[in-house]
């Protein structure tokens, strides 16, 4: 079983970009055509919309990127229909030749860990979601984790551990200091351990990080911190980090992180210069040239513009 | 709307017990007879006995308890047809007169944080899973609980952040301490403040909090520092508490406190003295022996006493 990163540094080397595109389907949000223009859209329709759209993102972004992210919550907002849409996008993504982290932020004690473990994590039939690797929560501690750990490195699937999240509120709890080290910092090095224990054939290992960009000083310290470990890292686009604040996110040869834009590119059909240029019509047209012009500022404004010169 | 800590408190006073029935099932440890005796049992077959063996726990329960609460984790091990299976347990505990509270633990920044509190929570085509209450992660921090705590508030329905949970690597990081406190009683302090927000006509708030029972001393402290919260109390049976151990989760009324046993009710056709009474075959049997005895005891070494007394 080639390990996770792996695979993960493999397809990166590939595309030579390390752009991370986030599916989050919002039925509000979604070009017209999608959904059925009836009054009550059910259930039922909403979720075959999410994955008639997120099959239309996966044609366009599967040439140029490697790995895609699912976000679990929007699916599971249109109930079991939704969950249905969501196999189905795993597996669609998958046969373009996709890596899928699924990002659901799971966890429970151990036993119930190793459920969502067992469920979510590895291809062909060894899971029933067949996710390449989840996102995972860390407050319940090192016993919630090792499932993940042991069912991830069985498997040759990922987990990436909430480090340092990119929303505003993330200060509250994750910055308080615990002697010299904010609460974070006691996650990133225990997840440092993890990684170091799950290296592949480089300097990586199959248990990852999300990092937020929209706190660069922080990404920069926990990436000296945490030199084993790969980082996921939100932020970047709507919520408002650039390409130049992903930049510490990398090591010296490029690697080390891949980078997620949902939003910013999904919906990129509403956003002022694309919208201007494409229109609701031609959303594809749309999250091509935003999935490009990340790919380009990413190369141009980071040292993963290395990844691409190989 | 009726607060759901109203409907929480007047369904413990009909019931006249504070017992929470955990719905976690396993494929391993389910009666003989539920699942079909093929060689491979696909993942919609596991559902469909996933959905039959809870069914059949909550024909027995429904007439003794006010509140169960299906753990996610088993339901999504087993794909979309287990969540379809998850729905179809909701709906059919509430159609029994029980209230639901699902533990999934969610949460995600923001905008990805209200699609998991729209989904879930509220009955009658509010939500399309509809459950009363759900479980949710603080790591995130404030913005990340808003969410939830509005759409509950709009709805009727209720939400149980970790504050302190029941495993073993509980202490790795809710233990921490930042200045004179832990970091759980600094969640405890928030989530304290969540619940004055949200009270209903008594004491509580609809917002309350996970604290196990497995550390009695910290159960006791918290019950002092967040007067407002009503406590959902895992760690009791098979996780190792006593109903002494609960003991301080109430307050002098018997008000205060679910006490959740999962495994030691719905799997008691397997344990010590349930297995010889009972065996596999009289199944249901042992799960409302297993009930009843976890009543009586926490009527006997708890305040919950008050709770049948009026």
């Amino acid at each position: 079983m080639t390990p996770f990163i792996d695979q993960l540094q493999t397809a990166l080397g590939r595309c030579g970009n390390p752009v991370l595109v986030g599916l989050d389907p919002q039925a509000d949000l979604l070009p017209e055509g999608i959904l059925p223009k009836q009054r009550d859209t059910g259930w039922a329709e909403l979720a075959k919309g999410f994955s008639s759209f997120c099959r239309g993102v996966i044609d366009v972004v599967s040439p140029l990127v490697a790995i895609v992210k699912p976000q679990a919550a929007f699916f599971e907002q249109v109930g079991p229909s939704g969950m249905a849409a969501l196999a189905d996008v795993i597996q669609y993504a998958q046969s373009k030749g996709l890596l899928v982290i699924l990002d659901g932020k799971r966890n429970d004690i151990g036993s119930t860990a190793a459920a969502y473990a067992r469920g979510f994590l590895g291809r062909e039939g060894q899971s029933a979601w067949g996710a390449d690797a989840m996102t995972v929560n860390p407050y319940l501690g090192d016993d919630s984790l090792k499932p993940f750990v042991d069912v991830a490195t069985q498997r040759g699937a990922g987990v990436f551990v909430l480090v340092k999240t990119s929303n505003p509120g993330a200060k509250m709890f994750q910055d308080l200091m615990s002697g010299p080290r904010a609460l974070h910092q006691h996650v990133a090095a225990y997840v440092e351990q993890l990684a170091q224990q799950t290296l592949g054939a480089g300097a990586y290992g199959s248990v990852g990080a999300v990092v937020g960009a929209t706190h660069p000083e922080q990404l920069a310290q926990l990436r000296v911190e945490m030199p084993h470990t790969w980082f996921l890292v939100p932020g970047y686009g709507a919520q408002g980090a650039t390409a130049r604040d992903t930049a510490a996110a990398f090591d010296g040869h490029g690697h080390g992180a891949i980078i997620n834009n949902s939003r910013g590119i999904i919906f990129a059909h509403r956003r002022g210069e694309y919208a201007q240029r494409f229109g609701s019509g031609r959303w594809q047209e749309a999250v091509e040239a935003a999935t490009r012009d990340m790919i380009d500022q990413l190369r141009a404004e980071t040292p993963a513009g290395r990844l691409a010169a190989r």
